[in-house]
């Protein structure tokens, strides 16, 4: 597309920025009318945003950063000394203990047909024990789900399971697709370790056909210690390659190798930075998202987008003088990925502390352009913050119903809070999700600024209306 | 985001499911409802869509095609042979002579500050004439905009002219913001001539803080010969350079070379395939995108989403047995880029054949996730789409209003007419736009085939109520 239309385009654009070139001068705004607060809002994210650069130090100078990890303690340093330099009105850690798995050796993986020997791209799955240090081998037994692997039962001893379910295409929503499968990652180890298993690999949880493993949570729930078995992802190529030659041979011997463990609860933090109500101290929003990462890539997108939003919130706020009437705080939770301990910390304290929270906004979806917000309060909250579809349409937000919110917000739930989840568009999400692929340029600066703006907006709007 | 929500998305996943499993078995739809067909179009699009491995082709296999150029002729041959292979009823070639301007030699640019020298990115704009062999070497004046060159006048003389005014920020949709810079890219060398400048260099039409430089279209009007300087692009990151190093050292002199040249116009042609209509095969709806692109990428958003967009429409009508009752083509027009020869030459074979066009869609706004549908039509046709909004919000689609639609339908422009240009989210478009980051792999397929989707949808929906 080039510049024929520019001649219509250039007046339309012209007319209409004249107004908008004035809007920079940031001034108060608690006189004025709610479209002018989120269109200003709005425009300092996009003239004046630092969450981009934020991330990318993140990203590029910490990088992966999986609870218990020395990159997750610099993550809290950063966040805490980034906060304080914002000149928040209070900027603390909390302590919480957290999970300490460690991957170990890079993952080896291969199988072999005719002495042909094809190597295949897996990672341990986070949770997940080691391999004997030699490693596994043996035939593979390809399942599409939990419920066919029990009913093959004492069929599956000695072998392999190779959960390959794949995601579901048709859905719009990719968490739809996501939420179908990942109970092959989570439970496939848990089911089939009774029936003396050698380990499990788990299709990566992606529409995308690549060739990168992507990790991820999984659990051994209350089984025996002799019942537990190493659990590994394989790459969507790597998983159509495998099924396509088990076809083919289905006694091929599959090899891999892992050396991950659990070390003992490691010592670390939740960061928490806030701005005082004017009005009602003592009565808080909390807007977060998590600290912590998994190993493989830097985690731009999950969920480094989403702490470097929230803290944007409370920089917009100041930045355009709004002094909000009850208590905004950034919350970045740690190790949402492997055990929730930040947010049911959180939480915990909250209770402890008699602290009234009144809403709780969390970003865990990825800092892609906004589609809306997803809503999980009692039927008058939720209309409430429906009837704010008009005024927030212009800037991309239509999808905006009850729905699933937040991981880490979850264990705030109560009868009176209104918990919220940032809802960006979703179609990218698993092409990174868990994977070496999820890195810092794979975000767009003013898609993760309009969901910084989107999120701002959101706040103000809760913290005048709720 | 990880598992923890699993439990909640598990029940819902599977429950909406069950029902979508059986919709992959494709049936004739034309007895059943408007959400039905609708779904289906979307469910065979992404389940079994052809558009990405044809854009894979088109991007990977030729590469950019700028008119004239031996690649788009490579172009119209592939689309040829795609849609013969398609079956779709008729399948022909449209000549069309072409504008042929070529690149030459990489260009070169520096500025030399006390003898130190910063190479800067640059590229010939298309249209432009070379350099003296040479190059040019000069004193650098910036200004912001057409009217202050203007008024500098004389002031010009024997200097570079460095137009450097940046996009807006703050417009949501970023075409605002091209629009309100082009003029710079389109008009300046024409503006300045008059006044013996040397060249004219002009900031990239991108927000995008990057060091790639982003061609396109420049014009010299009606100027005389000898008032012709040579223009280009330079990137975003080296103008900032210049613009501070300027700050200190107004008398810094710039250097630039291109060797580029306009050569006697091409023959070359539209690209056209169509489905017969059922009861009014004399009235057209025609769907399309253009297939020539600039050659520093390989024109994979900038149109080469649009054109395999287009023909998958008219694949999906065929897969799911939908049998339109007016005439349906893809057309794939020729030279959008420089000259919209295709375009002016489609709307005038169609006027000499006395064709009915009833609508025209173009896609040309990159293959990103759908956000609407922008309408030039009268008030009564503008209304009828409008009303299926809440049809096509499921989907993404939620801004549908009157506004710009494509410039190779332009010409078909009339007081009957209803066109339509489909409207992707734009936020990423200008990080590629006529640039050589303009790749495939900046395609997501799951985006791109949601756009084929959303407009076979339209198509469908304007075959039957228009």
């Amino acid at each position: 597309m080039k510049h024929f239309f520019v001649a219509v385009m250039s007046l339309i654009a012209f007319s209409s920025f004249s107004s908008l070139k004035t809007e920079k001068s940031i001034e108060p705004t608690v006189n004025k009318t709610d479209s002018i607060v989120v269109k200003q809002l709005f425009n300092s994210a996009l003239s004046n945003g630092q969450s981009y650069q934020w991330l990318d130090y993140l990203s590029n100078n910490i990088g992966g950063r999986l609870s218990g990890s020395p990159e997750a303690q610099q993550a809290v340093e950063w966040g805490e000394k980034l906060m304080n330099g914002l000149g928040f009105d209070k900027v603390w850690l909390q302590p919480v203990m957290v999970p300490h798995w460690v991957r170990g050796e890079k993952e080896e993986a291969y199988f072999t047909i005719n002495k042909v020997k094809y190597s295949v791209a897996i990672c341990a799955l986070g949770g997940s024990i080691a391999t004997p240090k030699n490693g596994v081998s043996g035939q593979v037994i390809e399942v599409q789900s939990l419920a066919e692997a029990e009913a093959l039962g004492e069929k599956l001893r000695g072998k392999i399971v190779f959960f390959n379910r794949a995601f579901e295409d048709t859905p719009i929503e990719t968490f739809k697709s996501y939420g179908g499968c990942v109970d092959q990652r989570g439970g496939g180890a848990k089911v089939t370790g009774k029936f003396g298993v050698l380990g499990v690999i788990v299709r990566s949880m992606t529409h995308s056909i690549d060739n990168f493993p992507h990790t991820g949570a999984m659990g051994y729930g209350d089984i025996p210690e002799n019942e537990k078995v190493p659990a590994a992802a394989i790459s969507t190529m790597a998983a159509n390659l495998l099924s396509e030659k088990l076809k083919e041979n289905p006694s091929l011997k599959f090899y891999f190798k892992q050396s991950c463990e659990t070390l003992p609860d490691a010592p670390s933090f939740n960061v928490i930075g806030e701005i005082t109500g004017s009005e009602f101290p003592n009565e808080f929003i909390t807007v977060g998202g998590h600290l912590d990462s998994w190993d493989l890539g830097d985690g731009a997108h999950d969920d480094g987008a989403g702490i470097v939003q929230s803290m944007e919130v409370l920089r917009l706020f100041k930045l355009n003088g709004i002094k909000p009437k009850h208590t905004i705080r950034a919350v970045l939770f740690m190790n949402e990925e492997n055990g929730l301990r930040g947010g049911r910390k959180y939480a915990e304290e909250a209770k402890a502390n008699n602290e009234i929270h009144i809403a709780a906004l969390e970003s865990d979806a990825g800092g892609f352009t906004p589609r809306g917000f997803s809503i999980d309060a009692n039927g008058k909250n939720l209309e409430l913050i429906k009837s704010w579809k008009s005024l927030l349409a212009p800037y991309g937000l239509h999808d905006i119903d009850a729905g699933h919110t937040g991981s880490d917000i979850g264990p705030l739930k109560s009868e009176t809070i209104t918990l919220v989840g940032y809802r960006p568009d979703s179609q990218r999400y698993f092409d990174y999700h868990h994977a070496s692929t999820d890195t810092f340029d794979k975000v767009n600066k003013r898609e993760l600024e309009l969901g910084a703006a989107s999120m701002a907006s959101l706040v103000y709007l809760l913290d005048n209306y709720l």
